[in-house]
């Protein structure tokens, strides 16, 4: 009776987005997004400990929301409590943390409860793609301020904050990674943090403070994060476990004054986070939190030197870079005027994959002539290979180097 | 510096719900939700699946959508295909199947995807409150088309998809939840289901098929879905592990044409469901389905037995219910005039929880004499004890019975 399908060009909404690419699948020479080291994942830790939290805890997961409330597991929260205290000085009790799925949930519930069509928001110049593209989702008013080697330019903030005060606009939140920034690996010293905070407090616009790749610092001074500095409620604080455990267990935390997370519990409608590996990661991190961190910071700080003495003999003097002391990522300036997105297709056919700048950035045509390259999921040896080849790819497509 | 705290009455959208009410914590007679029997969840063969897939396939967790790509695990997809022929009757290649945070994820795409505000889709009158809520969310126009023992009225459908047409409106989509109906309990028949695919296309209505339950048929012939009569793309249909399995696993599946799957991408925001999971779910329903969907089914079956023998003792006619051949809720309806919301704080004081019926309609006021009885969480025990109590509580309450 049926004779034909349906035209769905009808039904699906027009402010939908377009379809997703097909997936690329993988790549030998993989240098994009927040990937990690497939040799640091303690893979016979979280065995035991998945088959240890089953047998203890797995009737459990007979009920939504049954091993900690809404808030997600307990363990986990209970862990990053202790956690954040030593090592990022923060102050919150597990009632004032809760776990998302990655710190991508954090970035959508805030944005869900704060923002309306208009909003601004104010972040780094340069900062995380899905940031940018969340904020500009709802249809906010995302402005960039210029980064240098100590991360944000607080003193550009002050400025923005006051035209726009001037103009009659608070913005709803300043969005920044102090430490450790996505992509240009830079960490905001402690002065500039006391006068960010000064500079909520005055403007009244709250931190949204995202420390993702906190975790990774491998060389110097760890400072500690905006969160500590706080005594009221002006940064809400997220984080991950994505990069200091692994991708795949797509697990964050929302670290906030109880009532702001009543709030953003309102926009969780995910009925809950899956509720196994919590369990898994806490137990895991219970045990073995130092010795792994130390593991994968070890293997982070050896291949981003791999990584820059790999650009300095392929690219030379043609590239310049801030060499950051912790994080994953390397942001790679070449000369005003390179159109970094015209190698991506050759460098594919290469089995190369890497970020051109123009998507990090609040402003793409200022950041067209940087790549990022995330260097923790390639070996040493594919990092030296991938950079040659790239150089090569570079070099015929666009003459550089 | 920093004096005193932010307003953040002022930042919050003011479209935002109202901040999430404080957890309530667990209830020793616990009849909401979609809790399943936590004496089901097969721990030793979850513990040791879990261990075996980490140690097998851990190394995929340092990369984002190793397994499979976004549309998720490769081997839950490849088990899902195999199951879904077998068993609902429905031809999907892995690439038809998306691996959702839940079966909310499935429905929360298909909004994203469809609805903009105005909009109308058709629903059975009485729904899963989630599905209600999603929709007008989005500020959707919710039709409630009633119900009866054999389940969706669809003579009604076709009647108001007539009168909409005369209005130059289309639903984007028609809801229903075919087998085991959320909370009716009704199986609709197979001339129903082939009625109701004849109207999909005459009127260019998808139909948006919930099988939620689908799985937990324990007596009578097990009516194959909707999406199996589908020779094109009129049924978009969902499904979930929460109550074969556990709704601990956030576990659910999407089974659309692959066009529309690569659509309802660009709207799954997630950067990947977690991957832990589904390795485990795929490593344990691949070797223990059969057994274990028995076993589920027989315990559901003595409950119902037990739910309604002790309904029948402490209520007596003052209670009409409609006998489920499946699924793990009960729809009870009492004497007109009822209002069940009122003896809930009481129910609560005595440790009983249940679901007021009128959360569970498209018109609220249809269905203020029900109560919705999630049967499957409780012990045999429990449900005895719990409906004795229950009784009191309403007798004392509302002087029912």
């Amino acid at each position: 009776m049926v004779k034909q399908g349906l035209d769905f060009s009808k039904i699906i909404s027009k402010d939908a987005p377009p379809p997703a690419p097909p997936h690329e699948g993988d790549f030998k020479y993989n240098f994009v997004s927040g990937h990690t080291d497939p040799e640091a994942i303690p893979i016979e830790e979280l065995a035991k400990s998945a088959a240890k939290v089953i047998r203890e805890k797995g009737r459990k997961l007979a009920m939504y929301h049954s091993d900690g409330g809404p808030l997600g597991s307990i363990d986990l929260r209970k862990f990053l409590s202790k956690k954040l205290a030593a090592t990022r000085g923060i102050t919150a009790s597990p009632d004032e943390i809760m776990i998302t799925s990655g710190s991508t949930q954090g970035i959508l519930l805030i944005n869900d409860s704060f923002l309306d069509p208009g909003d601004t928001v104010i972040t780094e110049l340069f900062t995380y793609s899905g940031s940018i593209r969340e904020a500009r989702r709802r249809k906010a008013n995302v402005i960039g301020i210029p980064l240098d080697d100590n991360g944000l330019r607080v003193d550009l903030v002050e400025q923005k904050l006051e035209e726009l005060k001037e103009q009659g606009i608070t913005p709803k939140y300043i969005y920044t990674i102090p430490t450790n920034q996505n992509p240009t690996g830079t960490n905001m010293p402690m002065d500039r943090r006391i006068k960010l905070l000064e500079l909520s407090s005055k403007y009244g616009v709250p931190i949204f403070e995202d420390e993702c790749y906190a975790d990774l610092v491998f060389e110097g001074e760890w400072f500690k994060s905006i969160k500590a500095l706080d005594e009221y409620n002006h940064v809400l604080h997220i984080g991950s476990l994505s990069k200091s455990l692994a991708p795949g267990v797509r697990l964050g935390y929302l670290v906030a004054p109880t009532e702001l997370l009543a709030q953003f519990l309102s926009s969780k409608v995910d009925v809950g986070t899956n509720m196994i590996t919590p369990m898994i990661a806490a137990d895991f991190l219970e045990e073995h939190y130092q010795n792994h961190s130390d593991n994968v910071r070890e293997k982070l700080h050896r291949k981003r030197d791999t990584l820059t003495s790999s650009l300095r003999e392929h690219f030379g003097p043609t590239v310049k870079f801030f060499v950051p002391r912790g994080g994953q990522v390397l942001w790679i300036e070449f000369p005003k005027g390179t159109d970094t997105k015209k190698p991506l297709e050759a460098a594919k056919k290469q089995g190369i994959i890497y970020n051109a700048g123009a998507d990090w950035s609040v402003e793409p045509e200022k950041a067209s002539n940087f790549i990022r390259l995330c260097y923790a999921n390639p070996s040493e040896e594919a990092i030296r290979e991938g950079i040659g080849k790239l150089a090569q790819v570079f070099h015929e497509e666009i003459s550089v180097p």
